[in-house]
């Protein structure tokens, strides 16, 4: 469902973090203690009673939903992280970027065998690296339950290569 | 009050990130569901009622931390981020590290004069990031409510350096 107070909030920041990209900026949503709050509530909703038992959430700006989130639903939360930011025995996966390619990691022991994972981001862009982190979690035998953002760049059409997963968004920019 | 709990999940990661120092890794506490409410509702109880505006926390784990005591207060998130991260006009505070120095940057329209801003982060080592987070909240004139920490290590006396602020820890490591 299509949240338009949401996606009024964000803020368009051209050329960043360089020429042609324009940056969906959240920092609005986040501060607003109503946007905040409704950013979570309405992931927490499609999810609750669902036997979660985590949410994973990317390095940095997912931290900040995937731990509300978390909270919310109380589950425990997984840091998925840039290469080298975790200090225990890490799983790890390579991903493409436009130019070269870069890698996330995960605890070898974040996640049981037969656990369900929800996947948290702030914006969904390639695919990426949410593909990676889904990677990431069933090596290690858990279950993606699904894929939440709070913005979708649906021109960019990484949903395509979610394809396997239930992947939702809050804001989608067309 | 310290929390022994909390403090039998923490991990220690001996020479991490380099030889000689021992991480603290909190990744146990916060993949359990129970320790991770436990956190949330201890510092939480704290500040409840207690007029704050906004939960200020540090790049990235402070995020995970900061993320769902916002929510559980009901006020709004900031993000003090590393240099470059944050996409809008920001200020910016450099601070003392053991060799050369590191800069945190807040957007300018974070906070508002008068708010009422608890900064949260989570480990105290020798105060520095935390002291400069205060600062950028405080040249924006807004008020520090105080400080909360998981982990503190106190043979580092980083509170000597926050003495003017209200710092709170749950564990505390001698």
């Amino acid at each position: 469902m299509p949240s338009p107070v949401i996606a009024a909030a964000i803020r368009d920041i051209p050329d960043f973090p360089k020429p042609g990209i324009v940056f969906k900026d959240i920092t609005p949503v986040l501060r607003s203690p109503q946007l905040f709050r409704e950013v979570i509530q309405t992931m927490a909703e499609r999810w609750r009673g669902n036997g979660l038992d985590a949410v994973a959430a990317v390095d940095a700006r997912g931290f900040i939903v995937g731990g509300a989130l978390a909270y919310e639903l109380g589950v425990g939360f997984i840091p998925v992280r840039k290469s080298g930011k975790l200090p225990w025995e890490v799983v790890s996966e390579t991903y493409e970027l436009e130019y070269g390619s870069s890698a996330i990691e995960m605890h070898a022991d974040a996640v049981r065998p037969g656990q369900s994972v929800l996947v948290v981001d702030d914006l969904l862009a390639t695919g990426g690296t949410a593909k990676a982190a889904c990677n990431l979690i069933e090596r290690c035998g858990a279950k993606v339950a699904g894929i939440e953002f709070i913005i979708e760049l649906c021109f960019l059409n990484g949903r395509a290569g979610l394809g396997r997963y239930s992947v939702n968004s809050l804001v989608q920019v067309k």
